[in-house]
């Protein structure tokens, strides 16, 4: 075969290979949160997800490494989503930058994906204890280290003053997030806040930070 | 019989009652963290505390039942430790004042207990959404409605400043709770922090606080 032939194909496979991974991680996210980590089965997963279960062993060695994988993926991408597409500050105001870095957090973790997620890992932690350790380091933990960089970027340039930006971040976190994810995690995805909520609850949360790490203008 | 032998007599099978109504408790107790509220039945816990099971059925009238009477004993303890032993102001450093009552709340709280009791109803929140709404109303909400009484003295003796008692609450609750309680939501009792390090918590949440909410002196 032609060498621009054997490379059409190569990449063809790597394409099959990627969808047919998807496929399954779709599929083990359907059947984890329906029926828990215990009552999972590769089979299942296999089966949803219209490959053999070998394909799915050739792809992840053990429901656990699924597990972690779904978390991971999960986490990143939400992490991504609320670091990465934030805007710069410039020479805007440091209240409504974080306001709206507050709001986008909150709309990205309180979605019924997530908190479901987090809560089958708290239901498991006694017999599971390494899968809310994933979700633990990959989601909150993560994203708190994300903050803290952008804290002390913005403390020098004078927006913000502390000690430490660990703490910092962790108080904003709280603030911010805490009342909804209480209240989601307790009484179920149908309480998660409205936008307009979650709007008002980053606000709230905003204040009472800058009132105390605030450096003025 | 003599109306004093009667009255003895009476006394004594109340005492037998109240008894046996917490013998049923503490052994349901064990059995529901054990075996989460799907794997309990009725008979182990009647074979555990020593009584039949009609006697359980006597004095709780389900399953359900018996566990909102848990949660609602647990939680009820909770809060009137944290609320009712709580010391005056006086003419005492308000800071100090906070700190101290975030710290007992932090103690009362952060107990392997209460933790395996949030755990096991998050989990459960999709099959049985009553068991966490018990939880969500007779802890983290009640807590923060005496808090917020709490609040409204202090703000009446010119400690505090804030528009809504209840927002003001919610904030003093997670700024001084949250780190702790996510940690050990995830990663399980072994990593309830240590007291010093819940005092650490405490005094770090309550300057947040004080510097949103406090009216100086």
């Amino acid at each position: 075969m032609a060498k621009a032939v054997i490379q059409a194909e190569a990449e063809a496979d790597l394409g099959r290979s990627a969808q047919k991974r998807r496929a399954i991680l779709k599929a083990a996210t359907e059947v984890f949160l329906k029926a828990g980590y215990l009552g999972t089965n590769m089979d299942e997963i296999a089966a949803l997800s219209g490959v053999s279960k070998q394909t799915v062993y050739k792809n992840f060695a053990s429901k656990e490494a699924l597990f972690v994988e779904i978390v991971s993926s999960m986490t990143n991408m939400t992490g991504d989503m609320v670091h990465n597409d934030a805007p710069k500050l410039g020479d805007g105001d440091v209240a409504a930058y974080l306001e709206d870095y507050a709001y986008r957090q909150l709309a990205a973790v309180l979605t019924p994906r997530i908190m479901q997620l987090r809560r089958l890992v708290i239901g498991e932690v006694g017999r599971f204890p390494e899968l809310a350790k994933v979700l633990y380091e990959r989601g909150p933990l993560r994203a708190m280290g994300m903050l803290a960089r952008v804290f002390e970027g913005l403390a020098g340039q004078g927006h913000l003053r502390f000690d430490d930006a660990m703490v910092a971040a962790s108080h904003f976190n709280w603030l911010v997030m805490s009342d909804a994810l209480n209240v989601a995690m307790l009484l179920g995805d149908a309480a998660i806040p409205k936008p307009a909520e979650l709007r008002r609850q980053a606000a709230q949360g905003v204040r009472v930070f800058l009132a105390a790490y605030g450096a003025g203008k």
